[in-house]
């Protein structure tokens, strides 16, 4: 073999090792991506197969926390009147202090999209209510085709009812939302599919012997949620919690 | 060139394109695996610096349940006079059955190691208890060295007198376990490390002025808990809590 043949030979074996080495580390790092992340679940996911991966985790994650937030009501022997159960608009309200005489429990937890509430829909029976006011549904909104939000409220119903047979279940509507402030400017293509999405909760009510509560109208100005009502064009500002209050006065009492 | 040198250059061009797509499959992973992961924050932790990314994730996930958890309790209006804080020990106490004539709260929570008791220290003010008794460490304790139990422990006592600053704080001594039953076994070599992290507690308490609650003495046979009280050699049959009701009592009235 001549020289020049000899370092082409040469240069090339030097190409095939580095080639091993890499084709190697190629298949372990595909073997850490796949079966160490949830990656393959993420990509059944996106083509529109199986449930999003990370809100599975997170739900899984949250269960035990869930399970105290119940064990802790539950032992303390309470009979409520009524339970708020939603999300951040409810955890931020306190109707305890508008209607003092009855015993009322606030089950609002922020973020919550409806996967959360069908999730966690078993803790409101530990305090026995005789009314739960149900509210849910603007966290994930703009992602939520109505087809699919139609089925997750219908679930979250079913879920309710089945854990508390005997309770009047509320459906409130969604809220307006302010699409140029805060948070809200998410929202900006929602402004109709909301009013879709309270027509969608008020047939959901009339099929399974709820009372659909209309407090849409009582915050809309042209569809949207006038600017003085919210923080961040989605949550109320303490105050403005009265005007909920007076809509469902006549379904507390 | 004669046909030979042109099969060797071109099957060398050929590899060339190989090793280079190889290379940047190589780089993607890598990107993936360092910055898309928490691979990097894990070796850190291994190799003892920073905070076990999982733990952390894991607290923040679980943070805005607790938060409903709180929240719950605070609009509830409560005024507790006992609250028992701990993990699933406490969890499936039910000790307003025995005192029914206080107020008592249970915030127990499946799972909790002294990290998680520290994350949600500041709940137990939602009911603002004049007692708080506390029971935590056991969960993780086979992989927790005492000094670093001991810190976390006094963490976990500042914590909650932080929040809780007109409170009596009552730290209860970590029960007994059978190694030879259930999840008891992954203890077995910590019978005696069990009483070195008691006597700890029992000096936190001491500098701490809280008062220490020897319950391992009330449930110990040979340094253990005796396989009839204990339904997995860590946990306790409901009707063995009466046990515990007894040495507490001088301490609830």
């Amino acid at each position: 073999m001549d020289s020049l043949s000899f370092r082409i030979v040469n240069s090339k074996n030097m190409l095939r090792y580095i080639i091993i080495v890499s084709l190697l580390f190629n298949v372990c790092c595909g073997y850490i991506i796949f079966f160490k992340t949830d990656v393959c679940q993420k990509i059944i996911y996106k083509i529109g197969f199986g449930e999003n991966p990370s809100m599975v985790n997170k739900r899984k994650i949250e269960f035990r926390c869930i399970q105290g937030w119940e064990n802790t009501l539950y032992k303390m022997n309470v009979d409520a009147d009524i339970v708020f159960f939603g999300n951040s608009i409810t955890y931020e309200s306190n109707f305890q202090q508008v209607f003092p005489d009855l015993k009322i429990v606030n089950m609002g937890c922020n973020k919550d999209i409806i996967d959360d509430l069908i999730n966690r829909a078993f803790m409101i029976k530990s305090v026995h209510p005789k009314k739960i006011f149900v509210m849910g549904g603007i966290n994930n909104f703009n992602a939520t085709p109505l087809d699919e939000f139609k089925i997750k409220y219908e679930t979250l119903v079913d879920s309710i009812r089945i854990y508390n047979p005997g309770a009047n279940i509320f459906l409130q509507s969604i809220l307006p939302v302010n699409p140029t402030k805060g948070v809200g400017t998410i929202y900006v293509d929602c402004v109709n599919k909301i009013k879709d999405a309270n027509e969608i909760i008020e047939n959901i009510s009339r099929n399974n012997n709820c009372t659909y509560i209309d407090l849409f109208s009582a915050y809309q100005v042209n569809d949207t949620l006038p600017q003085k009502y919210t923080r961040d064009g989605l949550h109320l500002y303490p105050k403005y919690y009265d005007i909920w209050a007076d809509v469902i006065k006549p379904f507390v009492e």
